[in-house]
């Protein structure tokens, strides 16, 4: 989907306050931004085409045995060379989440069912099953146990768990190693999230050795580019430099939900981590998105496309306190002006 | 193909002089360099899904209708989405040649064929043809005239015209107009090779809308990272900023091509531009790139692995009248000694 994703600032101009994007502004990439000024002369020659010494790096840090890790050119490439290796297989979604997975598998002739519980998850053998754990656009963590108990019973599946958002919970989650541990789990991996360089376009696929080189075959060389390697390098060494107090995040996300509780006019659905979702009594996401991009410079996710959501939906991620204050007062004058 | 490319630098130590990617030390990306460090801050944001005000910028700069470019993450991205967009097709390769188109048109079930010439070349209806031109790794220009009558006289056939080499050669090239003007030809465009920028992959495709929508509907977003789309756009408004003398160039070429002929030991193949590929009489171009690159920290290309050509084959890219200088002695070292 060309179309349609969270963060078009680029769509617009005078935004001042940026909910769209599930980043956190504690996700502050002034360190690394610092450091790659220093690297670009890593621009003059070709990258490795496989990104072979970040991945060796990456799979190192999290304790993983080499050929574990594959660099991608964000973790979106990461679902498009998945759904390529599996082509035409039963794709299972557990929705509503992130619309790549399902874009994805149709453009490889998946054949894509929906499911909305990991409980009593029926899968397919021989298929796939997506699980954006934190999920996106929910915040929702699915239960560890529950699903651990579905991946173990369910060998002949390929399971392909998102951990995109796993910076921004403080539930348990399976761990890059528990999953590489198993043979039929693909975790897809964002440094966008909680490092805040989406621009950079760097992500990645762990799992076992055999069913990770299934997808690297698909790789088109030079994927990655060289300052995302760098910056991936640099991460990983380096990844203390950036704080990030997830309880405080939590803390604010509960506090902007109460918030826009006592607004009223919408359900917030729970979370788990710094995004909400919400729906809408009266009126269309859309409008509430265009009135608060113009009059406010406050731009949030019209959440209407995600599969199995409507037009009344919308997202943010919750941001400073000052600033949350300031979309839920913009908010308020829309549900009661509007 | 993930490794066996040029440029393989990354794999060495030492490396003094390469010879190994086919840039000019004219094509001196500095301008660039500056110019991307102050705009750093756009890799906190997710870029455009579809570098789309990138591809509108190229378009007009190159007299091009909205629609008729589709930037990609380097031409080698637009390899694999044209091989994706016409999967299972009959694809025609002008051989010896960059080794992508093969492995795209395997990796999408295409029925590949080989040819060696342009004349008297048949294409099948409904088929691809693949023509890299000027063609790497000989460096020679396929005429044009000779080009135009084959797209002309098979409009059932799609032609991939590669103009990555455009700016090393003064022969007279398809432009881009040219070629959008025909409903049958897709253009491929890099920046690489012109500005010296390989680590930022940035390529293009350009072509008739109708034919490049096609293309389109593979990429998967936020293909193009922030830095290359920003690189894009200056390049196109400041690409005077960027002198290359490409006749100095091509002197240069005819001089180290002179000078390794008299050395002897090896066959000069032509080139109309700044590569030149060598035979060797006796012994292996891999032996001689590892001594030339232990020796005396100078990459060369074994272009053993080109199709069609075999363990005997090398490719250099002429650089400063005296680093060549120092190639072409320690060759002449490598042929009467080992």
């Amino acid at each position: 989907m060309l179309k349609g994703h969270g963060d078009d600032i680029c769509d617009y101009s005078g935004v001042r306050l940026n909910f769209s994007s599930n980043i956190s502004w504690q996700a502050d990439a002034s360190p690394l931004l610092d450091y790659l000024k220093g690297r670009m002369e890593t621009l003059r020659s070709y990258p490795e085409p496989d990104a072979g010494s970040l991945e060796r790096a990456w799979a190192e840090s999290l304790g993983l045995p080499e050929g574990s890790v594959c660099a991608t050119s964000g973790a979106t490439q990461a679902i498009y060379l998945i759904a390529q290796a599996f082509e035409g297989r039963r794709s299972t979604i557990l929705s509503p989440t992130f619309s790549e997975y399902g874009d994805a598998c149709r453009m490889f002739r998946h054949d894509v069912g929906l499911a909305w519980s990991v409980d009593g998850l029926e899968v397919s053998g021989g298929g796939l099953c997506w699980i954006c754990n934190p999920n996106n656009p929910t915040g929702l963590v699915w239960n560890v146990d529950a699903v651990e108990e579905l991946v173990d019973s369910n060998p002949g599946c390929i399971f392909v768990i998102d951990h995109s958002y796993a910076p921004y919970t403080d539930r348990r989650l399976m761990t890059a190693a528990e999953a590489c541990s198993r043979p039929n789990v693909l975790m897809l991996h964002s440094m966008t999230k909680r490092y805040g360089v989406p621009g950079l376009r760097l992500g990645g696929i762990t799992g076992r050795p055999a069913l990770v080189s299934e997808i690297r075959r698909f790789m088109f060389p030079w994927s990655v580019n060289a300052l995302a390697i760098e910056a991936g390098k640099f991460l990983i060494s380096h990844g203390n430099l950036f704080g990030m107090d997830v309880q405080s995040i939590l803390a604010e996300r509960q506090r902007v939900s109460e918030s826009l509780s006592a607004v009223g006019g919408m359900e917030l659905w729970p979370s788990d981590t710094n995004m909400l979702l919400a729906c809408l009594r009266n009126g269309k996401s859309a409008a509430l998105k265009d009135f608060l991009v113009r009059r406010h410079g406050i731009l949030i996710r019209d959440a209407s496309n995600f599969e199995g959501l409507d037009d009344r939906f919308f997202r943010i991620a919750v941001q400073r306190p000052e600033e949350d204050d300031l979309l839920v007062e913009a908010i308020r004058e829309w549900i009661y002006n509007c």
